[in-house]
């Protein structure tokens, strides 16, 4: 322990990285079948090191490894493995040795493991877990997925309103079954519905004949269990929450979500917006490689497709390009700036939607907005890059075609880069999914139309 | 209370965010100038809501508000405030309301809200803190931005090791200056170094005769105090941590970091990614169109000299477009689907750098992969783009060109998208800041060129 205070204490760019030394060894260890060894090497090492040390070497290397640690596999390593990693891991790993690993997670990281594993294994999972347990997990599990049901822990501590502080901290002292974590006992009436909370803090520095009524907090907020992980991750954030209760459709206590599972949620959730704007599936470093050209390709495709429409457009104007060359030379660029305006705009959309800071009372001053921001800038590039394309040419028609354009489409560029991801939430589609593909497509259509069409109807 | 939890059990997508109703209301009754009626609306909403609600009116409509509740401004109302909307409002707010309502915030809100202040403002803020809150936050201020040191906060929870679990209960029963949130009692040495945690649970479920060092946790990890913000919150979302020790240079324990801070840096870290990946600075919906048109310029400009750099590689190829003109009508197809490969791989890279998942154990295995994923869809695409080319324009010749530009293209964009960003991390810059443009140069220029040349070499 005190090694790792020390190295931690340089705080360098590289700190929490896993050092290559320590991965070498591992290797080493696991090539040399030196089991022993091996254990010392990841003693000192968290759950999450570890998976992340097996996400960084080969499938290979990953199965030796796995294999020479038999049934000393940990199920908070599985839990914490990425999904493609995980998914191999599993193909593999023995029953007997998953079984024994699950034993000791809490229900809701069982159920995190086990809701993407065919029918057949779970059902190896759940014989392994004690009773309660997996009534708890077959119950998150008939939530659907994504949803504060499957995110929160059965394992709560609550109070009925009527207890004293006494009352409660002799149930705390003497109860077995209390959860690993928790911040707060809730309060609930007699028909299990949460009336108030009190911390912990609080609690341990009340006078025991006081009601636990009276020193409650009842400001709480709830979290409905349909509700999906997106809201209940914001939830967290916006409001400063360390754990939330989670109700059924009575108002009736069914669970509890605590902020460490909000983070990753919250997390995994801007990994995914900026995955999907980028044209990204839910990919990771340790896929291979004919998986990852496979999750690739639907959206090169798209953009293909994209990419022959605005080849399409430049075909109409094959004989005006024939007859002025310079317009071939010059016409990326008002495509290039708008594709870059409109994705400027659009990561703005996408994100402020996400931080639910785009709404009914500010959308129209947000459009107008970017139509303004669009057209400013503009008018700045089109001064730009008229005076380029006249000095360059040594024509100054060909400079004002440039600017028209580029006009024409940055202030396309901001609007579609707006109004695409308001339209495609309006259908209920993730705004982050392909409005990237139908921005550039409108930008580029706009951008090689308006420059070429000007450029017909000005030059010839 | 009754009102809020029915609204929510509504599991729509709109959970939580601000109902137009209440902006509307809100609205009416600034301009009525009702400030009973406009306390009474805004008594339910949490500071963060009452923070976006000032974020979606507009800067007049937010001065009128302000004016109208004068002293009922709430400092976290304040600390919620995005930076733009803040620094405009700190402009006009009266030292004494500004004085007044810094009074009751934690030093780590204090500080967050002062650290952008101008000194003479600073200088109301902290004369209107007690003395000791007054200390912390100067001594928060002596440390670098982005700091552990500037994210903590000072009010802790410790003991000596030499205690009893009676006496810690006993200490935190009569206390009164406790924090207001705390989940761990801090075991520290004689000489204030950190060497355990107590849970306030476990603390609450044992005996009052056993020692503290018996129960306390040392597997614990402390976080240095000049460690950045953004290794702080990896560390939080990696290791499940609910709050940490901060310590300086000689390991003493000197504040405490909790959970919900973390989120909140994971969460701007996160942000700032995905608008540096679209070229975009530290905007926010409020900025005025000035401002963003004057944020949003450099990227634009940084773009322009790309744009004008493919434009070079063209029109050194004037003479064969002239001849061929189905040349102009294909060539942004190539360099479109370089960018959008190149962008992919980009992305990629840097959520691994974010997430520390890219070492020196697995970089030449993910450099390998960017370039066989890339050779891979570029022969793929070759195939069907040299078949429309062919198809489009009858000369098979020109489908070859077509196609070989295409997988030269994807396999730079690959080696581009990772090569780059690993070499700016090994600069020293932030990877996410100037990629984008360097790849998306390297896929234009290898894009027209290598259709350009290969057009020339055959089809001439």
């Amino acid at each position: 322990m005190t090694d790792l205070n020390i190295e931690q204490q340089d705080p360098s760019d590289d700190a929490y990285v896993l050092e290559p030394g320590i991965v070498d060894s591992v290797l080493e260890m696991v090539e040399a079948g030196d089991r022993a060894h091996l254990l010392t090497l990841l003693e000192p090492l968290h759950a999450a090191d570890v998976a992340d040390l097996l996400e960084q070497i080969s499938p290979a290397e990953r199965r030796a490894f796995l294999t020479l640690l038999g049934t000393e596999i940990d199920g908070e390593v599985l839990s914490e493995l990425s999904d493609g990693v995980r998914e191999e891991v599993l193909e593999y790993l023995p029953q007997n040795i998953l079984a024994d690993a699950v034993k000791d997670l809490e229900t809701d990281d069982v159920v995190d493991l086990i809701e993407d594993m065919e029918e057949p294994q779970q059902e190896v999972v759940l014989d392994a877990l004690e009773d309660a347990d997996r009534i708890a997990v077959e119950r998150a599990l008939q939530y659907p997925e994504e949803t504060a049901g499957r995110l929160m822990q059965r394992e709560l501590v609550m109070a009925p309103t009527h207890w004293t502080v006494g009352q409660a901290i002799d149930y705390l002292r003497t109860a077995d079954d209390l959860p690993e974590r928790y911040y707060n006992v809730m309060i609930v009436d007699p028909r299990m519905r949460p009336v108030g909370q009190v911390p912990l803090g609080k609690l341990m520095s009340s006078k025991r004949d006081v009601p636990l009524t009276a020193i409650m907090q009842d400001d709480f907020r709830t979290i409905p269990v349909l509700q999906s992980e997106e809201d209940v991750a914001y939830a967290f954030n916006q409001y400063h929450m360390v754990s939330a209760p989670v109700v059924d459709e009575d108002d009736r206590l069914v669970g509890v979500i605590t902020i460490d599972d909000a983070m990753g949620v919250l997390d995994e959730n801007a990994e995914e917006d900026m995955m999907l704007l980028a044209g990204l599936g839910d990919e990771s470093l340790t896929d291979r490689v004919i998986e990852t050209t496979r999750q690739r390709f639907p959206w090169l495709a798209a953009n293909l497709v994209t990419a022959f429409l605005a080849s399409m457009v430049i075909s109409l104007f094959s004989t005006t390009i024939q007859s002025i060359v310079a317009l071939a030379v010059l016409m990326p660029i008002v495509a290039s700036m708008g594709g870059n305006a409109g994705t400027q705009s659009l990561t703005v959309a996408v994100r402020a939607m996400a931080t639910k800071d785009l709404t009914g009372a500010n959308v129209w001053r947000v459009i107008r907005r970017e139509a303004l921001v669009g057209l400013a800038n503009g008018l700045v590039f089109a001064v730009i890059v008229g005076g380029v394309g006249y000095f360059w040419f040594g024509q100054p028609m060909l400079g004002v075609v440039l600017g028209l354009a580029m006009v024409a489409n940055l202030l396309v560029a901001g609007l579609a880069g707006i109004l695409i991801p308001i339209g495609m939430d309006k259908l209920g589609v993730d705004p982050a999914l392909a409005s990237g593909t139908f921005v550039t497509t409108v930008t580029d259509v706009v951008g090689f139309f308006a420059f070429l069409a000007l450029a017909s109807a000005i030059l010839l």
